[in-house]
């Protein structure tokens, strides 16, 4: 779904340990509040024995306290109850950085939908190895850093990009940012760093993989949004689709069609993980769309 | 989704005036009778003057109380918030007869599911308005009666199957049935209809859908799923397919394609309805799938 | 498909009366001229007494003779068997013009498309009936002209359009554009003009198609393609595709859902129009994709 | 496409190296023996230096002469011009055997569609090496042979397989079959058996693909149909497809997602491999759908 949140909103992410009762005890505290339940989603990995999962999305109107009091208030419910909670709130915005490197494709679609409103995050800057896409970001008026990296360079150039956004962004889109980031840089931005594999995972592993799925003649391609972690392309998947293709497909074609089914793809999970539908648990990811 | 309900399960539905505190009212209600919730979904039409939709999944297994007086409880707290509420388990599993006509693609698609035991239903009978099927139907083991309709006889017909299947089933599937039924007969069974549309809807209207969806030269035909109610063909949709067809489909292959896709939306339709997935808002769905 | 046509590519289109050997007649004539033929496409209404449709994609490099020969034997066969024909390379870019309004989704796909050559066209100009998007079609180098229009001076207009785009467009993109286009102005382009439906055809009647369909409860939605003719929004379907929604999208949600179909139906449609694979038959199309 | 043949029609399939004038030589004979073309379909894999590939589908009312004369002929031309060609008839149809263990979905789905008459072939035999299916296999009138199979009796218990169809089919569909054949069984079938993979290649290898694509937290899962190569699981790829699914679906629910999913893929392939629509290359196909 693409829902925005709309004025006066606030999203609640709650996990824990499954025990009874936690329902019940969440949204008794809401409604002593007055904090109004708008939509509520819910799972659960084992009901006798797994995590639970919840999101609450809930109008702040009615709210008879401060939203200051009502984050103090859930932080001593979680303590009571061992919560591990996030609360957000649309009056402030989250904060996106686009890490891209030639490629424009998926960073054109996603400054296409910011600008439509679709999704409502402030992007502070773009930061990219390489200065192609320069004129581009800055006639969206966004600032733009170049900042070249080699195998040499990487530490000082991961470096040189924490300290532009450090404080300054809440999370990262990779559009096809083709440098892999260090286990030290990704510890900055667990789970907050959204990558778009450039094909359908289990995907044809190694080089080329366009040329190997036309060699293997396949008759679907794919790409798959994932959270970035230190495993290559192995963090939680947020979303997947794929593209009908046939014979008359060149290796050509094909990456065109890649590109397509890739911004459309990273596109809805950026769309989702802004609205705080998207909760991670372990390797995978719990969807509230 | 397909979930097949496990043993010691129940669903609770709920709808009621948009009001706040009824999360906390069902789950602490049910918390108190150790009702461990299994899956929580809910759905307002509007927070502040809308409709509210609850579907709760419970553990019955630590139930403190029979089920019995968990019903009576039920009632009790039904009455004090005016909720409108329909509790089923697992236990009890639903009836459901098929009407048909001649044609078996539906009727097939939904026996399979049945026997390997993916739609959790009894199937006390068959009612068609030809014989053709009988041999196919009984090899399950399901009895099959043939009652013929005409214009003249339709009253009469629709009187003995009411007879056969008053309160020996839940639910009523037209796999197909080319009969319009009639309000006298639908009122027996308000939104436990599951009609299969062979178009997708808004469809091309008159006769022949087939041959002018042909002449229009569609690129995609689809089927649509939907409640039966007095407006023929407007009831509320419950799922919805399409299949893509090129220029080379005769009005046999359109038709054939046709097939695919309905007997594949009615078996979804259908599981969802069972699982009480569904539930029904003046003329549209909630599909908690 | 998307095959970009590579450098010295023709594309031959023919219709005609079905009768035999037509196949034999063009393959000779081709390899007579020594044009190898690369891709080959056919397609007949009846094979007894239908119409007969025929794409072929061959190359220049070994042509033993000008192009402007080709075309003119070309000229004799047609006489001589009464075909109906149509020859276009790529050494000649189709030239596109571009009709918006205020929504600019399919206007920037189909401008990024063209600057990341996936579409192969010249776009001399768009044109519209506000200033809304002048900035951005210029930020491409592409002249933008504002052409006011209101009930009473459409004719003039409509005028001041054609004579803009008169000898310098082959074809005419409807990108959203929210005005109805006369007799006489499209007499200047038949099967030349493409238009994005925002439906699924057939559609919900009326204004308002969303609501119609967020108050149907609809499950998919869709859009269409077509070239216009007077029949408002009847002319032949070049592509259609749907986008899967739920109960929780808003109407503001079914349009963003409806913005990403269309601009997706309308680029694919371009393409197939802009590579030739597209032939119209009475009020439907064969698509060679 | 779903075409079934017609009476009196025949397709000639044709493929060889790459050279200017192959569909002139090829419709020029057809047309001087009177075989209307009424579908042609034809691809290169290089225009210059590859692979051609032709599908004729033509009317057999008007042949001048007997089919075995024109087969006859086809013969000297195939000698003439190096051409590998293959003639079929729907006077003579094809002749399946269908492979099974204990899973009966894609067995049913075939019988069914075969029974409807969507796919034209003769069944004169289904094999298992379980006595579970028997019944089911019989009611359809079909013989049903149980031939157990261990480690130890595979050689013996194949060439009982061999004995009871050499002669008596012309292909084979593995319809979750839970085997895997020899090199020396397959080689009595060359790209004539058709085998569907439970997972949308490239696939999670290993034992338990459902349990692996769980814990990947995957959101769409699929099907592959592929003839069967003595690479296992690496044959050409005749269709794939996938099915949506969330994170609510059990490993349960995934196999259910995965047999519907199979069921349509294989009996889609099936089907285009009775209407002569799949031709061979190397490890891929076209498929003249």
């Amino acid at each position: 779904m693409i829902t925005k949140l709309k004025l006066n909103r606030a999203v609640l992410l709650i996990s824990c340990p499954e025990k009874p009762g936690i329902i019940s005890t969440v949204t008794n505290f809401l409604l002593e509040h007055k904090a109004n339940i708008v939509h509520f989603d819910q799972h659960t990995t084992d009901p006798h024995s797994g995590v639970f999962f919840m999101r609450i999305e809930f109008d702040l109107e009615e709210l008879d306290t401060s939203f200051e009091k009502l984050e103090h208030d859930l932080h001593m419910l979680g303590e009571e109850h061992a919560l591990d909670w996030q609360l957000s709130t649309n009056k402030k915005r989250k904060r996106m950085a686009i890490f891209v490197s030639k490629a424009d494709h998926c960073l054109t679609e996603l400054l296409w939908r910011w600008k439509s409103k679709e999704i409502p995050v402030d992007i502070p800057l773009v930061i990219s190895n390489h200065p192609d896409l320069k004129e581009e970001v800055e006639s969206y008026g966004i600032p733009f850093y170049h900042i070249p990296m080699s195998h040499e360079t990487k530490e000082e150039a991961e470096h040189k990009a924490l300290e532009l956004i450090d404080g300054k962004v809440d999370f990262i889109v990779l559009a096809r940012y083709m440098q892999i980031l260090s286990p030290n840089f990704i510890s900055h931005f667990p789970n907050q760093i959204i990558n778009i594999h450039h094909s359908f995972l289990p995907a044809f592993v190694g080089a080329n993989p366009y040329v190997r799925a036309f060699n293997r003649g396949v008759k679907l391609i794919g790409a798959t949004a994932h959270y970035v972690t230190n495993d290559l392309d192995e963090g939680p998947i947020i979303e997947q689709d794929v593209q009908r293709i046939n014979h008359r497909f060149t290796v050509e074609d094909l990456k065109t069609a890649g590109r397509h089914v890739e911004k459309r793809v990273l596109a809805e999970a950026v769309s989702w993980h802004v609205e705080d539908k998207v909760l991670v648990h372990g390797n995978k990811t719990i969807v509230f769309a």
